[in-house]
């Protein structure tokens, strides 16, 4: 079953915002080798879907049998390398790639899992894995605790994106516009998430510290 | 091929012990918030099974295509959240809740694999792998070592509860019975070794350290 | 589909390699006991090729119908428990060891993808998958970043070893010969590097620290 052409051109699009995010991680993080960058760009990029695809049974996962997958996230890597001292300078832009990322692979994520045949639940999570799944590989190589135990406000997103992909998808409505809806949602809420230092709640504290999501737990 | 009652039961025994146990990993190891909360005890509950089902080909695994699973492995860890100060008191819980999932998967995890046509020794291999799959990852996931490779007795008592699984079935008196006597065997040598300290040999030390195991060695 | 006899020879010479290296790696970083030297060395060992036949999608993985491999990766393990005081004193054993798996791996990775049916360049890319990838894995259960990403020239040996492999099957004069050239041309490179501290490039310096890599970045 070839991927409908939407599909594709999202995919490509977390592909290559993941693939920047992950080699600018490891410049960042690491200060890696031309080698070491490609690696964890490419990690992060295909990490996801990879996830997505063996769990779902689709293997070859897309990434193997589509070149351009491959192409796109040694790409965005590459890209990072070389202009890495450039983009630097502007830091939030490590953020925004993140989210690009997150938002479009919720979507993506979700939408294969219906095509496979999954239900709605499992759509909505597998969704989330998609979106969380290579960055979680790219903090684990690092020795980071991943982004999303650690980060309020990292999971949230993808799952409200994953969650408007199958309500649209039920609806009969999903295309273009609604899938740029769940992802450009996702996005806004990830970033908005980071501007503002939104919180889910914890868990009371232990020795009465002051916590600002303490009363919703 | 719809898994037998037993099997069910017993995984989801094991899903929920997981799930309160990674969730309580999470709330003490490192404080997360709600999703950070959820997402460890999901991955905690439902890993070892997700690593056994990719390897035996069962795809999509059935974490996925049965609702229960995930809905179990959620319970658990939404219970440790809210609980988790009543919980804290209980030290040993996160002990005990972790050698019932290690010794009712290493069960589950035998019993499936042979199920699905694969030999004894690769059932017990991969019935000890669904007992230490997912304490591995839960443990990659916050930094420690994981548990399998530094706890005397945590691998152990996986291999023992696989083997007399195979052996009960083997010998055709596998059912409720045996399954039960096979994890109770086996979370009884855990939690033995947890309480007597007891050790597996380890190499000779190389400047004549004490080593309790060093004879066997 | 059985393999061919040299891909055969060569996979359990590669398992039994890392075998070592993985469980000499236990013995150095964490003088784990006898259970979590023989959990670490296996999984060096046959961490690579699994991760292989799950992204092929040719499951159970060979690890696991083919008891060959379980057997030279325990005794691989085995060897280096009890003989570790004796090897430690040769201690580039375990770089060469390391090496020997690199460059035998990454060139059965490659014959197996191109037998499965992909392409030459994703054959290119799972058989570094495949050589890199049980030291990965070793590398974040002791917590190091792996080395694949951190070490200059450890995946590019592979990547050679795998693109020569890729090469002589598509002349058609891929054989015992070629692909022991193809192993051992990968096994030099590694060597090679290590010994003579080659490097990749790496991205230019922040505060103009001296970097022998810079220029050619």
């Amino acid at each position: 079953m070839p991927p409908s052409p939407l599909l594709l051109a999202l995919d490509l699009t977390g592909t290559f915002a993941f693939g920047l995010n992950g080699a600018l991680t490891a410049v960042r993080a690491v200060r890696l080798d031309l080698v070491g960058v490609l690696a964890l760009g490419m990690m992060t990029a295909l990490g996801g879907g990879i996830i997505r695809d063996v769990l779902i049974g689709s293997l070859p996962p897309a990434t193997f049998s589509d070149l351009r997958y491959l192409g796109v996230a040694a790409g965005g890597a590459l890209v990072a390398f070389f202009l890495s001292v450039e983009l630097e300078r502007f830091t939030k832009l490590i953020t925004i790639f993140d989210a690009v990322g997150l938002g479009v692979f919720c979507v993506t994520g979700a939408h294969m899992t219906i095509e496979f045949g999954l239900g709605p639940v499992q759509a909505v999570l597998l969704g989330t894995v998609t979106a969380v799944g290579g960055g979680t590989l790219r903090d684990v190589a690092v020795r980071r605790v991943p982004s999303v135990l650690t980060s309020d406000f990292y999971a949230v997103p993808a799952l409200v994106g994953a969650a408007l992909t199958v309500l649209a998808m039920h609806l009969g409505i999903y295309g273009i516009a609604s899938a740029l809806v769940a992802a450009g949602v996702a996005v806004a809420i990830r970033l908005a998430g980071v501007r503002y230092r939104l919180r889910v709640p914890s868990t009371p504290r232990r020795r009465g510290e002051a916590d600002p999501g303490r009363g919703e737990g």
